[in-house]
């Protein structure tokens, strides 16, 4: 089953398949579904750029879009994830794209679904396909992962993608520093090292910075809000001491002033919106791979059986 | 005006030809939408599967899908439905499908509206295509309903399933038993037996159980509730006890634990799944009867007027 | 950039080729995308009947259609409209249509967003394609505007159709009249004559009422309302006062009762469906508009860079 639950889960030659298959999206070729297929996205957070980066990439892909959105469904009855998606699979669904602010949400489905799952999110801990775009992003950037410094800033312990980014850029051959204040350490992380915020940003070919989720955990330190930019975010100042050729990198939604001068999110080094960009081509690229996977096995089943 | 509202207004042959025409799709076969046609989902209340099936029905058909949900519309203007429904119409909606929480909301709309009404549930009333989508099932089944024995087990007073597929199933030759709860009979039902659940198991070809629905009738019981699987539900006891060939039905969402014992919910017996994948055929059969004679009236009124 | 903002900013030859390109479509003809192209439609505010006009004329022309509303987004987060509306360009939408309660809001956009942006309504202030469909059902029934009355009745001074249909059918050659309650004066919109509520009705070729807006300046004047019918609105007998051709017209949703007799929402005057009806085509001008003209733009880019 080609289920994107965690980047842990992937090899590094599944990576680059999907990212060669996304910068043919990019060029505007590469596989459509030729049959009537149905996506069911299930959100059950909030979500601009991920929802809708699914859906124009479903669509641009030919698949049939379900949208469903926990407050107008049965789960206000009390039903449990495992039955929503059991009876989206019912239906006709012949994928599901998930969202859900529980940790590892998807091991109750695991084994018991028989379509594919797409991890859009899960609590605080994976985010794949935001990995996936910031990693043809940088490729796009580099060519290659190869020797390149990597730095992610801020709340390293409460990012989906701090973690999983690490992990992966560390195999893919980056170097990867964490910076940002000392309560957002997290010591279970031994993809990086930590330094300062200037010396990461001296030394980096990406700087990466992560939002303060002010929503997520909800410690209303306004004092360090306020001093955030100044004491771990990326000042004009600090944009100046960059590499010549180093991009800035976030996954957005940006908290302006926050994380960043809000003058240097469309700054020339700045790859903001271009990640969301590669966001669709990556999630073409998964999509495809959940489904064209599974449009083979169906037909090998039908085969042999 | 090919509405579909109650279940006792169709005919016997109406519902077989229905039925007929799920058969097809459920083949992959059948008419398909040649032209633009446009089908406004009207839900005024939470659903999953209704809303969904209804959804996949309509894409599987080539129709256009316009989804409204009350809370983001001109509802909270205080307009009512008649005007809703006519701005939808005006604006070149083809049909309707309607679930309102009020019993027989229809009636203000019938001979007002110029579109076909699909009534996908009306208060604790009617929800013919869930009726319709319990028949296919049994149909596929037993081939057909003649000398059947169907036991309803639950809310018989509430359930919107309940009366009418009491009716429909006596006027097709099957016999009706009814089980549950003292305060749940209904007095005003004629067409089943009273009789005790264990009689009920053992007698039935077809299980058919009913949601208890704490979210509509709020007498917190909560005693009621604990006790109902043991007292009236369907326990791996009772399981054993029903006729080798015999089904279990529900038309979810289940409350696991509750009407039924949560490992039958996927057993052999079990077509409760079974259930949502034919709800998709039959919404495409009522579809396709409300759109294929609208487009045919149509035609003959440009010929002759 | 072809943007639909306001109506003061569109010449009169091209209100008159939208009308004209509005009275193709609904003849069947005209302009449909040929590649995929992406509308989202942002809705900040509820609406039944804006929203599903520009999603009908989305899908009348092929293109794809994204469906934000703010409920389930980033904008939960704090996120800008600004931000919003820069992502969803990233993400591939073509153009957006938007509705928000703030006037203007469209400014902080502007110069910065690289594709159109059509208004579909700003808080009290502009509301452009309820104004061209006034005018395409208008032009349907007379032909041209020149020489005719129009007076429009109630809260001229909070109402996003008064200010900007009375500049517009101006200085297309005809006369507005002014009528309603004294605190709904707007002593800044040059562009009519106050009269008493019987004289407008006597002269005029359209009637058009507008919406009390209860829910938007919360003056509960109850009294105010419980006899507006009587003292400013039409009622049956102003109704047979009005000149043997002239029709009526309402914005919508009505408040039966209040601004107009409810008897006569459907009476053969009334071209309040009518205006429905006619919205689908103007929107599908307008997108025409927007979507041709980039296109080429994009061709000439391509060609010259």
């Amino acid at each position: 089953m080609p289920n994107l639950l965690m980047m842990n889960q992937l090899l590094n030659e599944d990576i680059l398949a999907i990212l060669e298959d996304a910068a043919m999206y990019a060029k505007g070729e590469g596989w459509k579904a030729e049959e009537k297929l149905f996506i069911a996205n299930l959100f059950f957070e909030p979500s601009t750029r991920t929802r809708f980066s699914f859906e124009v990439a479903e669509k641009k892909l030919d698949l049939q879009v379900l949208n469903f959105s926990a407050d107008q469904s049965s789960v206000l009855k009390g039903e449990t994830l495992y039955d929503t998606v059991k009876t989206l699979e019912a239906i006709g669904a012949n994928a599901v794209v998930i969202r859900h602010p529980q940790d590892h949400y998807f091991e109750e489905l695991l084994g018991k679904i028989n379509i594919p799952i797409i991890n859009a999110g899960d609590g605080c801990g994976h985010h794949p396909t935001q990995s996936l775009l910031d990693l043809l992003t940088i490729k796009q950037e580099f060519g290659s992962f190869d020797g390149l410094t990597v730095s992610i800033h801020g709340d390293i312990r409460h990012s989906r993608v701090a973690r999983s980014n690490a992990e992966v850029l560390s195999r893919l051959g980056a170097r990867v520093l964490f910076s940002g204040p000392k309560e957002y350490k997290d010591e279970t992380n031994p993809y990086g090292e930590y330094v300062d915020v200037d010396e990461a940003i001296v030394n980096s070919d990406v700087v990466m910075l992560l939002r303060i989720q002010h929503e997520r955990h909800m410690e209303k330190n306004t004092n360090v809000i306020n001093e955030y930019l100044e004491q771990y975010g990326l000042t004009k100042e600090r944009e100046k001491m960059m590499k010549d050729h180093a991009i800035i990198m976030h996954p957005a939604p940006v908290n302006r002033g926050v994380e960043i001068d809000t003058d240097l999110v469309e700054c020339e080094r700045s790859r903001i919106f271009k990640q969301m960009e590669n966001g669709v081509y990556v999630r073409m690229a998964v999509l495809k791979r959940a489904l064209q996977k599974k449009t083979q096995e169906e037909k090998s089943n039908v085969i042999y059986s």
